[in-house]
């Protein structure tokens, strides 16, 4: 693991859903780039003094010396969004899996790069798209597939949240922080924090690609440098449209992230905050009410939960989904098989190149008063 | 009453709606354009022969002749699109008070004769954007007016439909087909339909006007000719952002009008389809749920409400509550005072021009693929 | 109308639940035992003087001499409970129908009188169970009816007020003053009030009928002499068990009368807070919710519905259909035919005395410390 | 760890829970009395193979040999409710701490058993009535003993089920076998099984203790031997009143537990399918909607949270964090300190004597037509 010492926030989240199952442990780590805290951070899990590096460099080249066995599997990767590439393509050039936190890089050439790099590694790099990891978003996916509400015509998806109402970055608050720095956070604020996640999780769950987009971009809270907020017109290749809102200034929102689909057929309706709970809406019948867990759902979902229905299922479970699936595509490597259709199920490159190219776009209409832009893919 | 005969749909609308209070009588009408109809239609409602009219002209003619105290009161305009002006600018000619169905008249140019007209004969006219007529969006609007939400900032409003996923107009049912129509329905389907009233509710409850907005409306049905779908990036004046979509090819959705609005210190959500829970978010403490009638509320959402908390007030008594206060206007006209703040509280002739002028925008702006586009008031 | 006068709570509700169709007028009324008050509430109501009464009495006797075309048609009963029988017994005696507010009476036995008085005179009486007029309540009731959830095996009803947690009555507030009284309100104050509606809608939903009933009363506030809070172990003919618990020192609560009723094949749940949301529940698939006003319910519900799917219809709707249903019941007899199933759909006098029966039986099941006590019908 | 082979639901929920923190590690097991499957299932989770035991016995006897350090540091039991007194007595004779599966023991006598040999041995034992570690209803516990809602009145508790609708268990269904059948199940089966965590959430959240009870269970599913619903009347010490019933054949519901507490000043609603809401209702004030992981909540919600507001926190967090609390009572047993308060916040061995006595008087209120029973503590 890269990154998530004393005092961050991602990191034992990364932690707590690798261990979840049982089949992935930590053994080694370049928690921080302060040496002092790398090593407490370390000692905090319990790990050995001699695999708790003062930096990911030293980390890679160290590991990589090691008999094969006794090497870690794959690189997770949890820093702030500029140090996300650097460790993942020196892991990738010393023959090593990554697992990064989103987005993938710090702008789309990195992305790009990025992309030729996996392709030619031919190693595993998988992205916390963490939200696609929600049984019943995987439900919807199914169900769209498989063409139970026809042809999409409208898609409404948004992430709301309210915690950078007031110019929180300036009390020195850490989260806050590097995400309102175009230096640490890259060419967007909010968009790029929240609103990759509600893109990924549009075309994950619709199957669609965003072709061109209209934003308009704002930073309300005076001395901010970044958005906190953004309103987005979408055209899906295929002629579907929607809109995508993401803020981080709608005072009192918490997280919630939300999406609603609608086809010839019917509709969808998906919540972060009631998480278990899928609305399916049809033209002249009942709204059904789709839950965790119940025989019902599709194999996606149905491997996606671990508790019976109506044990909630929470942002930790769908976390550890994305290792869950990610660590049995590498154990099908080890076994020399393809992957099961479920391993395969977790964010990969693409999905990286296609949220920053988004971010990109975004910031680009958005800078052109809302004009109309194509996703540079 | 103009229009509401036998098969119309708002018409028992507005007679329930005017009955409710016991303040309103209906005395006359001319229901329908075919005279038979018309006559059945009086009938039905317990009406004199004598004052059945075969066409408004008749009616309005007839009623002026009569002694003031034998004439009706107001007229209530409750045809499709195209005939709400033709009747409102009579009835004002013959010097009568008018309520009508939304949006005020056919195109901007009428609302904004219509406009005139009102200010010149000093009569009042009254629109049934009916929705502002829930007490808990009195309630919203009292508490942003009140700096409670400090300032504004962001306005998501929303008004998904499906009942038009499929080609329902070619089924010649008659409220497809008017609607769908840009002969009776405007330059606008979906937009002018609902939207309007998305667009008044975002208005009323924050006070503030639409500056100029970017639309990218779409005919999705196969042989539509006015939008079914519009999505609408706004901008207001002093700098508050938003986001518009009305649908009417959501599928599953029923009516969920809903707004929420964010300022610096907190936030607002209230939906048509919980009319009686507003919600209003902190950034430091709890949601708060406030419900009709309880005596917490302001003066506004308490007059508005006929009965005790939770016992669910619904469209009805919304649709009843624009009568009401109309009617309270015209009282005091009859009693040679000026209308308190309730008695005035209903949607006027200048909301109409607002909405006139908000739907020939989101149609031009779309038209040049969604370029900005100012509202022409 | 008998009672109902200024001040009154009940008394508006009556009146704008049955104006609401257009097919019932006031025309007579003793308003208030106070005569200057009865006159000035009549006023209000834009009566004429000679038919606002000084008593019942005097309104029945007087309206009975008059020519058959120019009574009234039916009296309507909205004084406190102690005064619902007297006048009620005297119309069908001087052979007007009765539509009475609930309790039907003041005790089991005045309703077993009443009961014989409408059976002899075949005279139509109605009762305001008002919250069977949802129409999402008649549509639960035909799918039980139609074996939707199997038999049935258990039912759960409450109705928690939170408006008695303190004592209200002591403050001199009306409402509060006679239902805390056993004088006016009878044997039971929280059972009598809310706890017979809960009975009513879990016998006329489950079409089941309470057989004996295990009941803990309590009066909490300190000073007041009836319950304001009821526990009941119920157990149906049949087989079916359930528990009905009502209160009025829920701290907090509006009036959340709910509905569980479950079989062996499904369940169901409807709540007055949201009336037009009806759950169904499914052992192996997703739940249901159905909404009012669509095309898949059935006639009852259909025919109970005034506006299009998700304009909220609400309590006084609820009530209007009480009221539309005894109208149309007076009409067919007028008419000289059978009502039609719709017509015929309203709560009887039989509702009235099982009703009573309820209340009696909960009270002496909570002197006996809960002991099992059969209804006496 | 004794159970929780290969097959078994719980045990690995029980991991799951265990490991979440990274405090506490598996090292070995007695995981089914089929030595094959004991073996197998250890394999499954990477343990060494002379640490997979036969039989509790085995492990217990072979463990306590070991040198301290090198021993497990407490007993997990996951089997079936007859299996987990025996267990839990040897590890308590051999020095070990111990974990339990709830209900404590077979019967009350065990548990009065069990409840000496805890205090005898000075070791600690916790039990895991896993819905008392949801952070909101340690809230909902803090904020009552606070005196927040005043005195408490009332209490309406619930835990309906519908998977033992039918005669599942016939089926061969493994969860439905031993829970259905009283030679593994106990006295009890709906009642034991789910009614007393529906008893251990009231008296945690109300910290008041149930008196006595009034029950009526009943077997609906033709042959099946114990209860599989059951309604309960409540009578707390210090006069509140209350409703517990809990059901496996409420079709259609999924693990539906709820609480709903009422006091002089305020109430109180939570439902284990939203987990992370916390109704806060008030006599004067709108209702407020207490959420997970937000600043304004007491000390106890915040410990037990792991994730930021609105990243839903579910069932497995919740069981981890009895775990987290037990672990750290180790701890400062191990660091020769008191417990913190958080550390200490686990159910014990009292609870787990109320629970079986709860059960014993049900079931003995039950057999007596509903007599008011008192617990037999």
């Amino acid at each position: 693991m890269v990154g998530g010492g004393r005092g961050a926030f991602i990191g034992s989240i990364h932690r707590i859903a690798a261990a979840m199952d049982g089949q992935i442990e930590l053994v080694c780590g370049a928690f921080s780039s302060d040496p002092e805290r790398a090593k407490d951070s370390g000692a905090d899990l319990f790990l050995p003094a001699d695999r708790c590096y003062g930096s990911y460099g030293e980390m890679i080249e160290s590991e990589a010396k090691r008999p094969v066995e006794e090497r870690f599997d794959f690189l997770s990767v949890v820093t702030p969004n500029h140090m996300h590439f650097p460790p993942a393509k020196m892991a990738l050039e010393h023959g090593f899996h990554v697992l990064s936190d989103k987005p993938a890089t710090f702008n789309l050439a990195e992305a790009k790069e990025l992309s030729g790099l996996v392709e030619k590694s031919q190693l595993l790099y998988g992205l916390t798209h963490n939200y696609t990891g929600y049984p019943l978003v995987k439900q919807a996916r199914e169900m769209v597939a498989g063409g139970v509400l026809g042809k999409i015509r409208k898609v409404v998806v948004e992430y709301p949240q309210g915690w950078l109402s007031t110019h929180l970055e300036a009390s020195g608050q850490k989260q806050a922080a590097w995400r309102t720095d175009p230096k640490r956070s890259g060419a967007a604020g909010c968009i790029g924090d929240i609103g990759t996640h509600a893109e990924n999780l549009a075309e994950y769950v619709t199957g669609l690609e965003i072709e061109e987009l209209a934003a308009d971009l704002t930073a309300f809270v005076e001395g901010r440098e970044l958005d906190d907020d953004g309103n987005v017109l979408l055209r899906f290749k295929g002629g579907a449209k929607g809109v995508l809102h993401a803020s981080q200034i709608s005072a009192g929102e918490e997280n919630n992230l939300s999406l609603r689909v609608y086809g010839e057929k019917g509709g969808m309706e998906w919540h972060q905050r009631e998480p278990n709970t899928l609305l399916v809406k049809w033209l002249d019948q009942p709204m059904q009410v789709y839950r965790t867990a119940n025989g019902y759902l599709g194999a996606a979902a149905l491997a996606a939960g671990r508790t019976p229905p109506s044990h909630p299922e929470g942002y930790l479970e769908a976390f550890a989904n994305v290792y869950k699936n990610f660590a049995g595509a590498i154990r099908a490597r080890l076994e020399n098989r393809l992957p099961t259709a479920i391993e395969n199920d977790y964010p990969k490159i693409s999905d990286g190149v296609r949220g920053m190219a988004f971010i990109e776009a975004v910031v680009a209409s958005s800078k052109a008063n809302a004009a109309w832009t194509k996703l540079d893919i």
